[in-house]
């Protein structure tokens, strides 16, 4: 990506999060992070991502999805004796589908943007969270999530991130990032 | 405390979160848990707080200060091989006034409504938080809080929640509490 497709989508978060009330101070507004999984496709195959404290002992981020925005299917794997992080997503607005290995659903609410990306993302359980609602997701547990046509907004609670360590499912994406 | 007493603050509670945009479940506005601290000045001393998970590795709160309400002054203990709660304070709307042990403060912000009850709260250093401020309090730091004027909603992300465990500096203060 770059300069101006990340200072672009960090605009475009920072003014979703405007119309949530969702406070951000200057310096956390400039350091938004903007991945799009090195596939080059932001719009559709991306995050937004606010850290708010990543300590030895727990996370919290806000995450920003444009509308029909994926963020593609992953795990956190253990990692000595860290057992692999723990999360919850708690919808704040718009609308988000997460999908975790169980029984598939059969019409799925996630559009489909590239056959060749969405061979990678199983289609399992759907879960919908709209404001107010919330999942929380065990250590080792495969998911990916899409935000609906509004978009979306999702607080996550967690216990440590690893973010590099993520194992993503796509072969072809490399979670570049410049946070730990 | 009365069930009449009770259901006005978490009313009044809600329409807070309300005006600040935040999302609660109907489950969740009717169990958000009304602390006085077991001393019948919910006014002054108390807290409202909405638990949006505490899982043994992690847990995310919203707590809600009236005008001026203040959270004693308290620590989160050890407990076995559990080294105390860590926890960051995200002020989501108003104010809040944070005491930590430090440097004293020459004049605080707080105010005070009960001379009894104060000297039990000591004034250290102070941490103003407005909208998207936030403080990390680490494992075993002693602390206590008000709300500005306006009352205050902050999010609390933390290590695991004992509650009931938490040991007060006032004599006075029996954390009742019908959750962990």
């Amino acid at each position: 990506m770059n300069q101006k497709t990340i200072k672009d989508a960090q605009d475009r978060a920072v003014k979703m999060l405007e119309d949530a009330k969702i406070v951000l101070s200057e310096e956390e507004k400039k350091n938004i992070e903007v991945c799009d999984y090195n596939l080059g496709k932001l719009d559709t195959i991306g995050t937004e991502i606010v850290i708010y404290l990543n300590t030895d002992r727990c996370c919290a981020k806000e995450l920003i999805l444009f509308p029909g925005q994926t963020c593609p299917e992953h795990i956190h794997p253990q990692l000595g004796e860290y057992p692999g992080k723990e999360e919850t997503f708690r919808c704040r607005w718009g609308e988000v589908y997460l999908y975790v290995p169980g029984e598939p659903v059969k019409e799925p609410k996630a559009i489909i943007h590239d056959e060749e990306r969405r061979k990678h993302m199983t289609v399992w359980h759907e879960i919908v969270l709209k404001p107010g609602e919330q999942y929380t997701l065990k250590e080792q547990t495969l998911h990916w999530f899409q935000a609906g046509p509004q978009g979306a907004i999702v607080s996550e609670f967690s216990t440590q991130s690893f973010d590099k360590q993520d194992i993503f499912t796509d072969p072809e994406i490399i979670r570049l990032s410049n946070i730990n």
